[in-house]
């Protein structure tokens, strides 16, 4: 049974005015942000800083990536009002532990949620990704190409990430969804709580960021189970470890038909002849 | 009295194999990224995922933004040891209530560090910036050529943003200190921590950074008095909204001789006359 949800997004852009260099003034697009507090049965979880774009699925991916909750099935409502920026979640039978947990948190702020950081470390070790899939080299491009193509807040105003996840068929590859927002780590999390409404499976997805790839962003991809992670940007010595030890097949510097291929390389499939050099 | 301090700089860039288009395998350097967990007098604080280049003043600015700590000379020592990943902070007579503090934190997440929202709200009210300092457009270019020229982990790596701090003296800028970081607010942090240990004043300088202007990185730098804020990068609805009630200085897509002036333009001085179209 689903939970009851509320749609209520934000306006994603405002204009201002900003002189330029030029003496003009310049109607200027910029991102908005809104502080969400999140309620589990009444008791405050977090104050996030977001975009407003998915709220919902913000709070229920989460509350996931957290590991508050197990299933989506524990979850009956997710309301947000942003009359007083708060996101009521209400639990069929209730969090155990909770307010306890919530006393303990210690947070992890690389760029980031917080998050436990050693509980984290010590779950990848458990996770075990497909390998009868495979990422062509094709299907990497049509994937670049879709997000090239794709419209974007940012494209509008800047100040955003993004965060999708894509088919891998053959070599070809679709934008199932795509969420901006001021944070890296919301715009993960919002797509783990779609993930978990819709019912989507994970374990031969792409999941693509236009973020840095951080300890927490890869350990956030592997418990999706997604086994090829792409960024548009560079890595960290971390995240490189951790997708190492997941096995994850990791590409950076994913942009047009260039890229750098880092782990899980057993997943790729060149499908193209390097150059011939004369 | 000055803090006893450890400088415990980790290594910032390391070297792992990368696969690219044309089959090539090719060295990539990637930036560092460290657990580095705060106890402030043996009490467990927060783990700040960190390149680790400035660490002692990290947490220093960290415990200065939580407003966990009044002034430096509450500080006795700053002891990072990195075989634990750890940062012991002792105080000279203890922090008031931390362990309540503690307990009731929230967390603001946009994509940053913890921070108590609603105290740092009511906070900026109360800030007044300098009005009595102006920046020239010149100084402008000054500080965004000093930028260009300056060596960075980002150059060599990506995956970091830069904070940095400038002198603003007629038309010249120079860089005072440049912090990198995994993530943006533990590089404006480490920044804060700095002024503190050297006895910079900010009231008449410049803040420079490679990151978004959000609204914890505006209310950061208000709260360092500093009037005038300068990015590469752009704002969030927010950030503007907090910058224009403090009346901080700020401009935003700051490269080479363009910018964008959004607030505090009775500190701006354009020193150029605008293109004369035919």
């Amino acid at each position: 049974m689903k939970p009851t949800l509320t749609h209520a997004t934000r306006p994603l852009t405002f204009e201002v005015d900003a002189l330029n260099e030029n003496g003009e003034l310049l109607p200027t697009s910029i991102a908005g942000e809104n502080p969400l507090t999140l309620y589990v049965d009444k008791c405050e979880v977090v104050t996030l800083m977001t975009l407003g774009q998915a709220p919902e699925a913000l709070a229920v991916g989460y509350l996931r990536n957290q590991r508050l909750v197990k299933s989506i099935d524990e979850i009956a409502a997710v309301q947000v009002d942003w009359e007083v920026n708060a996101v009521a979640i209400t639990t069929r039978k209730g969090v155990k532990g909770l307010r306890e947990r919530m006393k303990k948190r210690t947070v992890t702020t690389g760029c980031g949620q917080g998050t436990v950081f050693g509980d984290l470390m010590a779950e990848i070790e458990s996770i075990n990704l497909r390998d009868d899939v495979t990422l062509s080299e094709e299907g990497l491009y049509a994937l670049t190409e879709a997000v090239r193509r794709h419209e974007t807040i940012y494209k509008a105003a800047g100040a955003v990430h993004g965060c999708a996840l894509a088919t891998n068929e053959g070599n070809a590859s679709q934008i199932i969804t795509f969420v901006e927002d001021v944070g890296r780590h919301n715009a993960v999390d919002a797509i783990a709580g779609q993930m978990w409404l819709e019912g989507w499976d994970g374990s031969d997805k792409i999941f693509y960021t236009t973020g840095r790839l951080t300890s927490e962003m890869v350990i956030k991809a592997a418990q999706m189970e997604i086994p090829f992670l792409v960024s548009r940007s560079g890595l960290t010595q971390m995240g490189w470890e951790i997708a190492n030890r997941t096995g994850i097949t990791m590409l950076g510097r994913a942009v047009n038909k260039h890229y750098l291929l880092f782990t899980g390389k057993h997943r790729f499939v060149k499908t193209r002849m390097p150059t011939m050099l004369a």
